[in-house]
């Protein structure tokens, strides 16, 4: 069977705690794959049973990441931008985060393929 | 309406990355969150409907944390401990992470109350 992973891209301009940084990968990590198991449930599943691969990445700006957001649109791959409610750290509605999938790894890689781990 | 959450515990006391921190608990909030998808469906859609707020804590030893899982067991609150499969970074099988819930947040916090944020 195809790899198939969920890539979580993180902000790292922001002055985010460690923390931080988990809770926002997990809002990602929890709209994308929610997204994924409502309209493609076989592939959700596929993903949970091999073990819920993830993938944390890291970004350096907000223009990078929207370019990377308009490329998964075109190309049909579910994500989840997240945008922060706020109420520490952070102006309300910065965004913070992308979580993109569960996909097929090659199809992601293509998008994300430069970008570095966290 | 009570205040719902979830709660992710991290091991501190690993060499991991922060990418690999990341990781570790998106797969407890995926992972203890399915459950609670699938065994109080009213209670998750709530969760996820007032913004699944979730709060990330650090823990410093294995013991603490198997200490922490027992409590939640004797309590009946849905969790997820995580063994990292060992492909990088950590010896197979590590436990490095605990998901909790989502559940009412003061019965949460009567079990995790002293734990600090990451």
């Amino acid at each position: 069977m195809d790899e198939i992973k969920q890539v979580i891209i993180i902000r790292t301009d922001l002055k985010m705690s460690a923390g931080k940084k988990c809770a926002q990968a997990c809002h990602a990590s929890i709209s994308s794959s929610n997204r994924v198991r409502k309209t493609d449930t076989k592939l959700w599943k596929d993903w949970i049973n091999s073990g819920q691969k993830k993938v944390v990445l890291k970004i350096q700006s907000l223009e990078q990441l929207e370019e990377i957001f308009g490329k998964l649109k075109r190309n049909n791959i579910i994500c989840a931008i997240i945008n922060d409610a706020g109420l520490t750290q952070l102006e309300p509605g910065t965004t913070t985060a992308l979580g993109i999938g569960p996909n097929l790894s090659n199809k992601i890689d293509k998008i994300t393929g430069t970008l570095k781990l966290l």
